[in-house]
């Protein structure tokens, strides 16, 4: 049983873990909080790839103060690893700490640790415990989870429109549907996910630069654009600042000699050219976000394309998570959101839900997960 | 100032007015609670038309309990009326009474009443305060405060569609969009109005019943048609049970001897028919609001109607107050929320406020006002 004082502390081992929202890319955010005598020794959260993880953070923290973690209980947002990646093991760090305790509020879903982490810390005798404020950990982390347990990405894809649906109006203009606070939302969002993913027809029309402004971050997300024939402008914005953020161009195939040469063209600028077809012949939308996952190590992929776009990326099945900003006014005739196909009845409808609903006044924003 | 016991009686006299949510035309909602040594000796609330104030109310129901409400405290959500309607003026009622103290939420915004009621009280010797949770007893009643105020009724649309703003299938199917606690939440919006209008394109369509079912109420609301040509097919549901709910068909004109001859094949089943046209030969609809208030005394209309009337209602201004559910799914092509004109520049748009959202799983609800 937990007690009171154990939900403040994983309370506080979660806050840690929020500040790394924006950080890191391919780990998860986690957080830790070293308890002796009732009182933080020591806290951490997960660096920049390469970094120390949040673990080795928070006992670095307490012996930086002066303290000794032997005989403290630790609360850690995810069960430590025992593995070696770009840094040691944690739970070789915390075995040599010798704490007393440690809680964990979930099991690392990475197939190589599941567990393997907590028994190692058992085996040496220190006391352990899973689960406690599990689903508060588990959202902090859909994408590392989704990668590990689906080999996927978790996908968002975030849409702006008038109370009837509409993103812009007939003649394409769409700037600005929302005001500044679901700008300065939708910017959150970007910040948090590995890449940014739009469709070619969006890069040409509203030339976007699809960085992140309206928050702090030291870190851009990577861009990916939809673009079957390669047909976005080597001019474009969102090829621009490559320094900071990589950009990959996918498009549905590389057999003809001009769409080498088109790709050549974008390599010398340094974007990253791939292809996968589907059997339409369009770029295969699955496929791609698998590869993301797996060959990139993608966590979250955040979608701000158009109809059509939009409307594939649903039909096929690729998005898990829906942000919807709905500002107070109708548009009457203009550009949809999703072209989805046509019901032909009701029931065949795919069902989402509304997880929640925030006012980003005057505009509302509602986050729907897959049914 | 008010005390916090006054806040109490006034918050109680509040919800005996919410009794009245379902019952009172043209009567605005009213509660009243006598409080003498801190104690509620009597309550009332409006009843239906004819029937009792519930200022008279909360005196018989003191007086059926043995209280006598001399140097009593009353809490009345509306200033007590002055004159003679189809009851005779509370006020004198009161005076009678000898209570010490009245405190009413709001001056009645009646002019032949606004302020009179008090001074007569003060005139008595009671004591008058005005003004506690004033925005709450307005809240109870927008409709008889804009008859009283602009000789219109208080307008509310409803519209229920899917995330995409599409209210039905490209082949007219929308049975049903929303789901049951949705659609309970509808009736409980209809039973509050005076009046249900639609269009005679929704009645062709989906020939609805237009009748409150889901809640429990005692009286059904009016229905209204808008219907230019006369073209409501005579076997209409919405055309039944005229014995519980009195039916207006609003054409553009009854000039001709065909438009003569359909009114009077309406007016044989109990339908009153009347004309009011616009420039363009359509029906007149910010005169049509105007006619319901001024000669029918309705407080409250509700629409549903289809794409094409919600649309001109939205252009032409008619329209107060908006109630929009949302479904948690796609529709892709399908039938628009409201037909309004495209905007040429988004500068050009309407703008509404979002005053709540409120789940009725798995639907969201959104309330809007006029901005």
């Amino acid at each position: 049983m937990y007690t009171a004082v154990d939900y403040q502390f994983m309370a506080l081992a979660l806050a840690e873990a929020q500040k790394a929202l924006y950080l890191p890319n391919p780990n998860p955010r986690v957080g830790c909080v070293i308890v002796k005598d009732a009182q933080v020794i020591g806290r951490g959260f997960t660096q920049r790839v390469g970094g120390s993880h949040a673990e080795v953070q928070a006992l670095a923290d307490a012996k930086a103060k002066g303290f000794d973690p032997a005989g403290a209980t630790i609360y850690v947002t995810l069960e430590p690893c025992n593995h070696t990646g770009k840094t040691p093991p944690c739970v070789d760090a915390f075995i040599a700490a010798k704490p007393a305790k440690l809680i964990a509020a979930m099991l690392d879903p990475n197939p190589i640790v599941n567990g393997k982490g907590l028994e190692r810390l058992k085996a040496a005798g220190i006391q352990v415990d899973c689960g406690l404020m599990a689903s508060e950990a588990q959202a902090l982390n859909p994408g590392f989870i989704s990668r590990m347990t689906r080999g996927l990405p978790w996908v968002r894809m975030k849409i702006a429109a008038s109370l009837d649906g509409k993103t812009a109006l007939p003649n394409g203009k769409s700037q600005w549907i929302t005001g500044p606070l679901a700008r300065a939302d939708g910017h959150h969002w970007r910040a948090q996910a590995c890449a940014i993913l739009t469709g070619m027809g969006t890069v040409k029309e509203d030339d976007p630069t699809l960085n992140v402004r309206d928050v702090k971050t030291d870190r851009q997300p990577s861009k990916i654009i939809v673009d079957s024939k390669l047909e976005t402008p080597l001019n474009a914005k969102v090829l621009k600042g490559l320094d900071e953020a990589s950009v990959i161009l996918v498009c549905a195939s590389l057999d003809s000699q001009e769409a080498q040469e088109k790709a050549k063209a974008f390599e010398n600028l340094g974007v990253q050219v791939v292809s996968m077809s589907n059997f339409a012949g369009k770029v295969d939308l699955p496929k791609l976000f698998a590869y993301l996952a797996q060959e990139h190590h993608m966590n979250e992929i955040h979608i701000e394309a158009g109809c059509k776009l939009n409307g594939s990326l649903l039909r096929e099945n690729c998005v898990d998570e829906l942000l919807l900003y709905y500002a107070p006014f109708f548009v009457g005739e203009g550009i949809g959101m999703a072209n989805v196909s046509s019901l032909a009845e009701l029931n065949d409808r795919q069902d989402w839900q509304i997880v929640d609903q925030t006012m980003f006044a005057p505009d509302l924003r509602i986050r729907l997960i897959k049914n």
